[in-house]
């Protein structure tokens, strides 16, 4: 059993930025506090993400695939905000302080965090179950921040990459569906390395109203920036960009996984209908599909429902499906 | 049962700053992200804790006095920077959302985090077994921060408070020694509500040089500055100051509790011996007693150990008390 100082010398503080940062003053691992600033005239973007053994992993995932995850979800935040990544903490409760499982964990983590260039600048680990607690920073300047409360009436509803991939590969896992070996390993992709979509969201600064990224499954999240902007929603089903792996389920399942799937990792974002080639552009530049799903209407009122669904035809559906929310059964 | 939603708005958003904070374009609340600045010409100072039922508490901890302490003793890693508290994150893993629990919980959050004018900017919350990760942030200019690394040859090394009544209460708790009430509840008012020396750290800045706070005992805290600075230390260990009721336990466990004890979340820091009429002002000015307990002495050298422990009479004492390690068995 490692003690808890050389576990975190051996796995984390050696490939974390120890000591000054920069030369501005910034301080990594090592001290009761590390010191960041944003970059001048910009601010912080903080998000935190706390995963949990069997609610947001099976215990037997494979270590460097949670490593990655854990970051990924927390980078996706970032994403959502269009904020640029620069720090991480990690706060780690464990079972015990296993050599192989640490050492994959973190090859997993940092694999991630240098290919953003988001440094680990401190952190606590524990005995205890399973449990990762990461937060990070992004830098943004206030102005150009995506935020929820943004949508504006006319908004085009965006959507990057393609939904449902990582819900379908929980139903291959849970025996609810089947799949063939080559779209099982999609799906699973899907759910344990999801890539968060940082440049997209830099490259929608400027151009974007409101977004956030989809955790909970687009049904839920929707509802976020419609709840926040005071508007209602209408949105086209079979828009809803899908893989060619998810297009062979069913129907129903590839509804089912697209609106109220959870763990995508994909940007939902509007911006004024002026500005669709300005949009397409920015996805184009960093290689990221963007398909539109809908459109952002009148003034909320509470006499109907938030979100309008419709089909292709444009016949109206009535969805009762909703995003995974963590205190219900699911 | 309630919903993760509803959940963070009873007892969490109405009290935290739902949306701007300021006219500075800051945002807490409610996005993907929290949006946040340390003052102009300042640094945001950043640490993050994980507690864990059964390691860092009693599974019938009182739950206001748990809300309190888990914010606490991330306060007591500002006030060790010398920071000036601004705002908190807070990461939360339920076995089951009571709300008696998260009424009392809340309660004894807000109640010290409004006392220190910090803000709840964003968290998460999820089912499982039950985990509080909390982040802070404070403000700080860096040439002042209380760096580790910062003593010098010939400082005085300093104690706020008094130390050992934390680990003399779990002793109670446990059936270790025993107390009368009075000080069992001295005891436990130091196990379960500790103080964050937050203004002694401000009142510090310029005149201390290296600081921490005392969370796994002085024994193994006091290291973590020698190390950094690399220098050895001479502490008194008569001198290290005790409240009443833990003289009145015998001397070895009083020795045991001060210097292995944890838990006490008093500052230990280093400061030139020109300074001590200052360092006293210092104290007295916030209303803590600080005391002097020994010297930083000749650069390091690793024929010896990192700290030499006298009595009162100057005798060198054998100490094999450690500072608890989260992954020893203790």
């Amino acid at each position: 059993m490692l003690s808890e100082f050389s576990l975190i010398d051996r796995f984390f503080a050696r490939r974390a930025q120890i000591t000054r940062l920069g030369d501005d003053g910034s301080l990594g691992i090592g001290d009761d506090c590390a010191l960041l600033a944003p970059r001048p005239g910009e601010m912080l973007a903080i998000s935190t993400d706390m995963l949990v053994e069997g609610r947001h992993f099976f215990p037997d995932i494979d270590p460097h695939a949670l490593g990655h995850k854990a970051l990924a979800v927390n980078l996706s935040d970032l994403a959502a905000m269009g904020a640029s990544p620069q720090a991480f903490t990690l706060a780690l409760a464990l079972p015990q302080a296993r050599e192989d499982w640490l050492a994959a964990f973190s090859d997993g983590l940092f694999e991630l965090a240098e290919r953003y260039g988001c440094d680990l600048i401190g952190g606590d680990t524990t005995a205890g179950p399973l449990n990762l607690c990461l937060t990070v920073f992004g830098s943004v300047p206030p102005q150009l921040a995506l935020r929820r409360d943004a949508a504006r009436p006319g908004d085009d509803i965006w959507i990057s990459g393609t939904l449902g991939d990582a819900r379908a590969g929980l139903g291959v896992l849970r025996g609810e569906w089947q799949a063939d070996a080559a779209d099982t390993a999609t799906f699973r992709r899907a759910l344990e390395r999801p890539e968060p979509r940082v440049a997209l969201g830099l490259a929608l600064r400027g151009i974007a109203h409101a977004a956030l990224d989809l955790s909970d499954g687009l049904a839920g999240d929707l509802l976020h920036i419609l709840e926040r902007s005071d508007l209602h929603a209408s949105v086209d089903v079979d828009a809803v960009p899908r893989s060619a792996a998810l297009r062979r389920l069913p129907a129903d399942i590839q509804r089912r996984c697209t609106l109220a799937g959870g763990d995508d990792y994909e940007l939902c974002f509007t911006a004024p209908a002026a500005a669709r080639a300005e949009v397409e552009a920015a996805g184009a530049r960093v290689g990221i599909p963007v398909t539109r799903i809908g459109t952002i209407s009148d003034p909320f009122s509470a006499d109907r429902p938030a979100i309008h669904w419709q089909d292709a035809a444009g016949q109206p559906l009535t969805l009762t499906l909703q995003g995974f929310d963590h205190f219900h059964a699911d």
